[in-house]
């Protein structure tokens, strides 16, 4: 039987996380405090974030050792498994191979997890009673709920309306671990109240979202803040992804010549994409390809520049691609990347030419999708499936050309949560980015 | 870090199946046909399985070599994980170490998805074009109308009405596989026109749709039925589930003191508990408890006797504890668990004394879940945390007497398409059996 799985042991789980700000020759741009534009120190970031998340941070360190309760929760379900496509390949009769990085088989569905356990852990080392977050597709929402029930910390979550009401077993499954989950935004917020007043209507975005979470987290002493994806921190705790692709890669004897992640905030991506990246830094010819949806273009349409991580302005400024902090997406069904902005270390190494993006149409993307499930048997995440989506694009090239390409993607999550979505598809009630007319006045 | 996870490679999936008949020691009772009241020769049930189906339910060969084709979707996810419960085990404060085989995993999200796959290999092989079935909790229905859509033939699934309505996502999932889902009693059928024409709100139960299922299936030559559960053939497939376990308890250097697992028509249950018989037939000391709903207390109360395995009585009689073919269970959340009958190999098992069975009460069902989600993270289904009930009194036994039991119990499938259930349970919306009107008149 051929070889499809390439399965590690507990005792594979990376040790150390790989930061690739100790590789990219430059210190990256620092987050701007809001009020006086100067770089943040770690202090005034103190009152929203643990000291032990702020330092990883800061840090270009390119190892950072991953705490032993961290790692004894991590395997709960790590190391992940890597297939070869072999019934896609088939379906598309391509001599490409193609591999993907499954990261459903964590207990909350997705990669967050991978995040969600390092951000509790250190919350509840240094004393925080509760923590406050927002949520797009919910998969953030309920790695965190998870996590925090782990480590015996409440949890409130600020999630963002139209996923709230597309979505109702996610509010469920945040609310097995415990957490609180309002839909965003909401009454429970003075920003939440002020835009509800001028829109009642109002979809949501993770940008309010963000502010909800924020204003909910300075107005309390032992309440910390905590972020999905964007920030370094996340992309760094994202690395295990990475890392243990890259020894079962080597288990299947081959490199990628492409790897693909969609691209929300940029937190799987950049998991996936980061450790390939040092081999690339020191030479190596690989590609990788973060893909959006077009109806929030952030890195194919946004221009690079200093901006807000949320709507009422309330964050530092980052230095990333961003359509604009007042950017509100339309309601499309992939929630967890409708987001303005993107990770700064995402977007530098775009401007530094290490990564490429494109943008899909989401009738693309649930054809993809559906093709994937009916071969692979997985039904995929829809955020996910932008990824699927390139990769047999890419596939399709390889077929064009008559070459052998390897492509790798992540499999960030399955769509178990998000049958509502198929069904709108199934039955015509959604529709393409051409035909939406939030993205044409855009 | 202390090992919880006992991980085979793809190579270790079984390459026989393990039919438990050929160590009872005497022929089991055969399926009599329902009209002369005689021994079904495999002719008389020709019209409903295909021939490699039904060598396999008369069989009582030892080892059953698996296709290699079957072998090759079953890599798609096989083998699947055992775990130990360390944070069960730490939250419970017990000196037991328990173990779970997890079939969540598969794509489908259950165990059903092993059989799905050599039914339907078997009816492609002979020239199916259409499977007809029922499904209760819609587990079954997923998984079979994923492994049609994996050998291009079609699937029409009666789906019990109560579950129809109460997962609405169950019937999404089966469309992204390309699968025609109907809520029985069902328009579509003499039979469930007729219950419908009684009773506009029956909640349907298993046996009706065996029944819709059955009448589709002899109403159309090219057409076949496939049963998810109880007889022989599905319990057999279901070997490759106790067959790795035994590996992976060898890994972990341990031999269980009890098995559980949650019993509907006894398939899981069979599955990791057969491996295990052909050593306590051979002397060792091993114990089995079937865990089933006080709501459907099949084994428990249901006398040992010859029944219809369905409402309208066209299946051929087994011999199996029943509480009637026209029993209607209360609409319970564990819909997959809603079956008057039992598998005949359980049924003869717990006659001989080689198995035990309890029932427990829905209530203490989904606090168990809950306690296993916030601890070992992943949300189970109804149906398995029936036997995580169980599992934990054992463990609590285990601490009262001192004792480091071993206790292994199936983990049959995930619950993310089940959160309704337990939003129902935090909104107190669900009933103790005992307050259960439908139970009380029993």
């Amino acid at each position: 039987m051929e070889q499809r799985q390439f399965i590690l042991s507990q005792n594979d789980i990376p040790t150390q996380w790989y930061n690739v700000a100790a590789d990219l020759g430059e210190a990256p741009p620092p987050p701007l405090h809001p009020a006086t534009q100067q770089p943040c120190s770690p202090d005034d970031l103190a009152p929203i974030f643990p000291m032990g998340v702020l330092e990883q941070e800061m840090s270009t360190q390119r190892w950072i050792d991953i705490p032993d309760p961290v790692l004894q929760k991590l395997a709960l379900w790590r190391p992940s498994p890597l297939f070869r496509a072999t019934e896609l390949e088939k379906a598309l009769n391509t001599p490409a191979k193609i591999f993907y990085k499954y990261e459903g088989t964590s207990p909350a569905g997705s990669h967050k997890l991978n995040t969600a356990i390092a951000q509790a852990y250190y919350n509840k080392l240094e004393g925080t009673k509760r923590i406050a977050t927002e949520t797009g597709a919910g998969q953030w929402g309920s790695a965190l709920s998870m996590a925090c029930s782990f480590f015996g910390i409440g949890c409130t979550v600020y999630m963002v309306r139209c996923s709230f009401t597309q979505k109702p077993y996610r509010k469920s499954l945040m609310q097995v671990y415990g957490a609180e989950v309002y839909p965003s935004p909401s009454e429970k917020t003075r920003f939440g109240k002020q835009i509800l007043a001028k829109d009642p209507d109002c979809p949501g975005s993770l940008g309010i979202a963000i502010s909800e979470a924020l204003e909910d987290t300075v107005a309390h002493d032992d309440v910390k803040y905590s972020l999905g994806s964007v920030l370094n921190h996340v992309v760094l705790h994202q690395t295990v992804i990475g890392l243990e692709t890259k020894k079962q890669m080597e288990m299947a004897g081959v490199y990628p010549d492409v790897i693909i992640g969609c691209v929300g905030g940029g937190s799987n991506f950049g998991g996936i994409v980061m450790p390939f990246m040092a081999d690339k830094f020191a030479g190596k010819n690989v590609r990788a390809t973060a893909v959006e949806p077009k109806a929030c273009p952030t890195l194919t349409e946004g221009p690079y520049k200093y901006d807000f991580g949320d709507t009422a302005q309330m964050t530092p400024l980052l230095k990333m691609h961003t359509l604009g902090a007042d950017f509100i997406p339309p309601a499309i069904h992939a929630g967890g990347l409708r987001y303005h902005g993107m990770a700064p270390l995402v977007s530098l190494l775009k401007q530094k030419g290490m990564i490429d993006a494109v943008a899909v149409d989401q009738m693309d993307i649930f054809e993809a999708a559906v093709l994937f499930a009916r071969t692979e048997g997985i039904v995929p995440a829809p955020e996910s499936s932008h990824a699927i989506c390139e990769a047999i694009s890419e596939a399709k090239r390889a077929k064009e050309a008559g070459k052998e390409t390897v492509i790798l993607f992540n499999l960030s999550g399955h769509g178990f949560l998000d049958l509502g979505a198929y069904d709108n598809y199934f039955h015509d009630k959604l529709q393409s980015t051409a035909a939406c007319s939030t993205c044409a006045q855009r």
